[in-house]
């Protein structure tokens, strides 16, 4: 998707990327065989480019920052993608920027377990590293089944840590990007919808009454700016009870941004671009409503290339994007946007061309 | 930009090109290196592919012939593009179906040209084949030049004939796009602006009255129909005194409808890809007024990446599309499109812009 905007600009993409068969590997004229901490295939790629940018949830830190010390420039910079790679490092830059995050508590032994149950009756236990999609994440365990993940954490050295269980009227997602002197752009605030941990659905704009989306594109700026963000950043929120707590945060193109692809006068992808070339920004607004529904793999492992003339039978109007990866269960292999002045209606319109397309149905 | 649709559905496009460092071939994993008459390489593409579309103004038409007896799928078919290719061949096939065009008369000698001008005072030269972007034809010669052109095209032995010409209030613009079985959609008509032959600005929609607006769109689709037409169809029309001329047609996605990868719910890059492809087709409807301006090479060479950054400082609403040529004089070398509920102002801004860029200021 990023190459849809490069190509736009007339600007070359060259990818790093360990599957030569990959979706983003096919999309660009020159690609580079390597995994995302391979140091000389990452050397190899910012000798051939102006600036490198990561889009990838694990990535081998230190050596990005040995590369930056080389002089690599990279945006993000090792510092923000560090900050945002280690939940328990987010927590700290909110709490010291002054920012509301889901109070915590980092969990060292069966008493910590114990304290975090006691404090706050329900939890999330999270890992400090590793996780996306919903892993690394329990919602909810009862004290037998947290004291198990306690207990596998501690033995494979894995830092673990509760969060009070927010009981959430909305989770909320804003994209910021920021470009390296501090000029930042937000899009208008979205809701996610998720099932296990993974977005199923994002809702565009979220209809937050008026005060409350003003602050939500606020904070989201506030935690790029604290992050030091260069490109765009999901910053993703829970509103409960009127109140903005920073949930995490995603230092890259998002998957709660895709629709801007159609409903925005400028992409997240033309804008991530835009922003680590240190150009200005282009404008964020929304053109129109929209609904984005995520095609994740169902049990059938329906390709849904066989099925692109039926989904397009179904909504003519519908934007079908498919990333050419093979269908697995819980895995994301495409998305559906619906630009619809009726949300309501665009999601239903999605959610049928996701259907025809064989994905997953779970909401 | 064809690449940009490619993406978004999981189809890969590969190119033959006679430049490999072109905007097209930097933009797809896989080109191939030849010229559009290239035997040997078109039958290496299309071995390679499911399908073959042409997106270019001079072809071998004995060889895309051949090849299609070889059971190469070409889309559109040698009969569509040997229609469009020639010019006087496209007249017989309005005049077969009974589509209103602009009269002429092939020129042979001296006493047809006589003719023309006693039949019509101002006349249109045209060459009937090799012409685009305003090569190849000559707008309201006087009699001498007129005499100049047709001795010129004797020796040489091209066909050239005359044109009334025509005092249009407008010029009109309808893209078609077609299945193998006909099934059609026809975007909204445009108004075009041409300087020496060569359009400079696209408005959409044109603002047409109903009643016209409708009779284009119908004539667009007839004429798609009388030649057969796959894929993307460019059908310019002349309005003079409320009537609709057919000036001249262009088998592939076409610069009057560059506006429609951002102003139009389906692009016509992506429904030209659904149509060579047999797929149905997506929703041509605007969902926006928009102006398209074409970055045409000016006197002084600007290489309008170089002024990326202050032409995205002058209007961070507008699309920009750079297409990697260099830059020359009376070359299309990029488009600017903004998308503007007022159709004055977007024009207004669409020309900032392209003059930011660097680009030709006539209009």
């Amino acid at each position: 998707m990023m190459q849809q905007a490069a190509i736009a600009l007339g600007i070359e993409l060259v990818v790093l990327t360990e599957d030569a068969g990959s979706g983003a590997a096919l999309a660009v004229r020159e690609s580079l065989d390597g995994r995302p901490d391979d140091g000389a295939m990452i050397r190899k790629l910012a000798a051939d480019t102006d600036v490198v940018t990561v889009d990838h949830e694990v990535l081998d830190l230190d050596l990005l920052r040995e590369l930056e010390n080389e002089g690599v420039l990279l945006r993000p910079t090792a510092s923000t993608l560090a900050t945002a790679a280690d939940k328990l490092a987010q927590k700290s830059a909110f709490s010291e920027a002054g920012l509301p995050s889901v109070a915590h508590t980092e969990l060292n032994d069966q008493t910590d377990l114990d304290t975090a149950f006691r404090r706050w009756g329900e939890i999330v236990l999270k890992m400090a590293k590793g996780g996306y999609d919903g892993r690394g994440v329990w919602v909810r365990p009862d004290p037998t089944a947290a004291q198990g993940v306690l207990r596998r954490s501690l033995e494979d050295g894995r830092r673990l840590f509760a969060e009070r269980a927010v009981v959430a009227d909305l989770e909320v997602a804003v994209i910021v990007a920021r470009r390296p002197g501090g000029d930042l752009v937000c899009y208008d605030p979205v809701t996610t919808l998720q099932v296990d941990g993974m977005c199923r659905q994002v809702t565009a704009p979220a209809g937050l009454e008026y005060g409350l989306r003003q602050r939500a594109i606020e904070l989201a700026g506030r935690v790029a700016d604290a992050t030091g963000a260069v490109g765009v950043m999901a910053v993703e929120l829970f509103v409960e009870e009127d109140q903005l707590l920073i949930n995490e945060i995603a230092p890259r193109p998002h998957n709660s941004g895709h629709h801007t692809i159609e409903s925005a006068v400028t992409s997240q992808f033309e804008n991530h671009l835009r922003a680590v070339l240190d150009l200005p920004l282009g404008k964020p607004g929304l053109r129109s409503p929209a609904v984005m529904v995520n095609l994740v793999g169902s049990e059938e492992k329906v390709d849904p290339r066989c099925r692109l003339a039926d989904a397009m039978a179904v909504d003519p109007g519908a934007a079908i994007h498919l990333y050419g990866k093979e269908p697995r269960p819980e895995r994301k292999i495409g998305h559906v946007t619906v630009c619809d002045d009726d949300r309501d209606r665009a999601a239903e319109r999605a959610w049928a061309v996701v259907a025809a397309l064989g994905g997953d149905l779970r909401r």
